[in-house]
């Protein structure tokens, strides 16, 4: 049995492994305030997204990262935007919704949300009877792989910086995103548009851990409170420093996103030529293939992965994640299966 | 310039002022406690819907009313699931969200939730990263005037109590509801339906107040702390007993909610016969129907109403609200001049 | 049985009554956006306090101002500094942490902060392991009835000031604190001294009220959204209005805490005479003269009141709580039982 | 420079970092439901407390375990005592406020809450004006170093039962508290006589983890929706597994902790012998002696300690923290540059 079900069913990078091993009896000052690692860590995040001003802090996943950084941004009257597909909004157990703030959930096409979807919900929010709508909050790449456009994101981010509106990108998977064949998009490039955005680990080779970065002026002053206050405030915050400075030197962050997306466009490749059409366009490493019940049914006795929808009464849609573990054996394996089952 | 605004633009019933300069240098025990007028106005509301143990709790509005039964009934990581047009989704400007407890907002095409839309909440929501539905909001008459039958609100509440859900009616218009001419529910049937709900009192007739009826007997204890917590302890209490004593004796609640369906009913009768259409069938004290945007513009000069939603690029739906204090006499005038303008 | 509980067991002023009474039957603009009313206190109160451009918020009850105006300044990290015996520590059922705050609560000799214990305070915050105090919470009156001086107060903003502190002023019992003997006061000092501060009328003569006046322009943006998200905005608001209108017309307001406090002055005088002490030195109108608990069970046959805490094994303090209605002939009733009993 | 600071400055005991190493690319169900480590982990600790039926959670880190098990079992209005010197009542940033629940602080001479304060604070917490105490917590060790005997536990636990107040222990430090010379509780007697408690990993040689024990029934439904909303729910839920299986597989939670009590107990013994007075009588592997300020920095050139409270003008208390990695070469040193400065 060989598992799709996600990218952080393994372990991390070996170097990231090998990095803690050699430093694991050096005493480090704690709670991420060591020089060695977490400085060192942000200061080659500072360097690739161009802001020697940037704000980094390193956290331990992305629930917790995305309620801390809307609710130490927001005023308790104040929401924030998301597409319904958007994991604030559906994969979070109302983590947003627990620290006091509603979020309002807009319907899209294909994940992504637009300066006219914006707009309709801020004109349908008029005075103070209703929530202020505050914060826009995106995912790239989205939950359903599908991915933002420099042109795209430039559009959401002028929409915002005219409207007062924070913007806030979760990039859980912005390496699958920034090694995507059809991204245009540089790490510098976000970050020159955004308010404040994460960079993932957990989902791209790290053990955990998550890069909170924050370019807005404003939302800078004692966020270490509240980052402790949510219990995110971790001890051997070194540990998470040594990842990021791994994964920041000689590319690997980028060399693993790039596998995992090459293994996915594998599979997408030998998927379509059977025939086979998709819930979403994705050319990342999260891929939504429509397959009939039965055939679901069959693979499964070989591969674990995701049901993800329900598109009529014979097929659902799956998911199958693919990571910077992901064999190319197994790829094949998957591809093989799928065309004997068809 | 008359006002159609709402169903709280004039104080309250003569008789309930007068109650209150009676008894007004009287000295009472504060915070609801007192026997003379709280006490008396709850066995007033527990034989009217033959309740004898349904604990009774009188405070000041909705809104509040809402997120105190809410937020007191819900552990952490559950929610409510409510219509989209439901108050607390849309006009409480976040107050259940800020008791830390998710809106799942369902659309309806009349503003009622049934049990077959429940259900798909239900599904959609399968484990622990996701909320759990575990309390139904509605309201009778909803927020564009539709209402239960008895038979909807017995398949609804049958449906609750099979999956255990908590079921709670917002009554700020029950009394429109219960006199509306399609009605066929008592309070007691409520009563017997629902697990909380509560009677309104600032829309038909009293100064303010809202008596919050608590049937589940799993919801009663400690009940008092939550009031207080969310400032919700009135501190003369009786105040808002008295109310409900005059509301509650001879039948002065149904006779003002039954006289604002009866100025609604010459609107609307008057209104179709002009041929105009409505955004919604209501046979209570909200009317929402569609005028061309010049015909609005012109009834603005003479009348106060607000627009409700647009329906298409020169149409508006509007709401016309009666209520106990509504003038006949406007309501003829108002009629005659949209025939004039017509 | 004659009551010195406290200081809203009656009703109020029978001129608010009259004054609502007499615009009944009017239509009012809701949520208190009326000019007939709300808006023609707030330019009253204004005046009162020399400061055309306070923001002025029309609420119900004291635990609700609180807590709207505490959660509204505060980020989620931060606390406010409040004596032991403050409302917000003790008597509001945690309603500031239900917001998310913590309550700093400092020992006092006499329910007063001073420059001293806040900077104590300051000093043991360092870092953010800990809350980051804020905001500094006082009454005046005070809830043992001592007040602070014009000197006090002055140097306690002045502190604020230097060290960034928000200083908010509970005046659920300000009537009686200006109009004590012992007062140099004006509610324009107040207005002059602190962030934001509150004018209470329920306690002071009316039904239900209390006037919140924002000083500070960072406070004022949006506040009506918070005010709504508490459930604290009332529909028919010009009842509220209404009342305080009557409180700034000719002096009522002071005339009644001037009442409250002269029938304070003559229950002090005679208990005094009598030689029996004080649990605190209070001037204003809520005593809390130590008696034996033989003298009290005596006392309770013919007066209620409430103890306040145990002095020995042998001896309470009480609380005797007079009010604008209290009777001068009851207080000398109660003297006279004394002198009897004693 | 070596450093007493805390017992986290290190990573983790090698044995750890090798099953990790072993396993990394091992394919694993994520968020704590893989059978290999977390299940197997979780049997390990039941066994070692005789519960076969206690629920099981491991966490991230200790601030995030607090706030989790607290939120998760008290109602909205109900309140937790605490020491002040606890852990959630200083050095967690109003976490536990943060989740609406007032933290009762209450002085001990130790550390530790005895039945006696705890009834203290029942009997002053009377009606629903106040919040309602329900949960007591204690930590083991103390934060000031102190322990807990099992006498001590179980009248605490009797009178909790009497009173139907739920106890939690925080045992971040329960490894040093169990192989502390003086110390007569097992993890047995311990899960035998409280609601909840967690055991500590990230101070006993973890890389982080804490294990939440859920012994009380009432509490374990639906338990993970609250880690989920929290953003505690580990993605990589095995590496916190693998831990814990080490740590309970040969006794290497209890060999590490008894390392850093020996070495503690070296320092005492030292300082003792030179005749300095410590701040509280511990006997695990925190230790506060009372330097002069003079001596504390010739000490700090060499090593790297906290200041725990002046004592008075020309003393303060320090902490000096050992554990599992201390290395008894900078114990030795640490005395002779005492003796050496004394």
């Amino acid at each position: 049995m060989y598992s799709f079900t996600n990218d952080y069913s393994e372990g991390a990078h070996p170097r990231i492994l090998n990095a803690m091993m050699e430093t694991n009896l050096v005493q480090h000052d704690g709670y991420g305030l060591d020089h060695d690692h977490c400085e060192k860590a942000a200061q080659l995040i500072r360097n690739e997204i161009c802001q020697a001003d940037a704000d980094i802090h390193f956290l331990v996943g992305g629930t917790q990262t995305n309620l801390i950084a809307i609710a130490a941004v927001l005023k308790p009257w104040q929401a924030v935007i998301s597409a319904t597909t958007g994991h604030i909004n559906v994969h979070e157990t109302g983590a947003v919704e627990a620290t006091g703030h509603k979020v309002l959930a807009r319907h899209t096409p294909d994940g992504k949300l637009t300066p006219a979807i914006v707009e309709k919900a801020l004109k349908s929010h008029t005075d103070e009877h209703m929530v202020q709508p505050k914060m826009v909050y995106i995912s790239n790449t989205t939950e359903i792989g599908t991915q933002y456009t420099k042109a795209e994101l430039e559009a959401l981010s002028h929409f915002c910086r005219q409207n007062d509106l924070y913007l806030f990108l979760d990039g859980a998977r912005l390496g699958a995103a920034l090694t995507s064949p059809v991204n245009d998009l540089t790490m510098a490039d976000i970050a020159s548009l955004v308010d404040l955005f994460y960079i993932g680990g957990t989902k791209n080779g790290a053990l955990l851990g998550e890069a909170l970065v924050i370019l807005n002026p404003a939302i800078k002053p004692d966020f270490r409170y509240m980052i402790k206050q949510r219990g995110a405030m971790l001890a051997k915050g070194w540990l998470l420093g040594i990842q990021f400075e791994e994964l920041f030197t000689d590319g690997l962050f980028y060399q693993m996103a790039e596998h995992a997306n090459r293994m996915a466009g594998l599979l997408r490749t030998g998927i379509e030529e059977l025939g086979f059409p998709f819930y979403s366009h994705s050319m990342s490493n999260q891929l939504f293939p429509i397959f009939p019940d039965k055939l679901i049914q069959n693979l499964s006795s070989e591969f674990q992965f995701l049901e993800q929808a329900q598109v009529d009464e014979a097929h659902h849609a799956v998911r199958l994640v693919t990571s910077w573990a992901t064999k190319e054996s197994e790829v094949s394996r998957f591809l093989e299966l799928l065309r004997q089952l068809s």
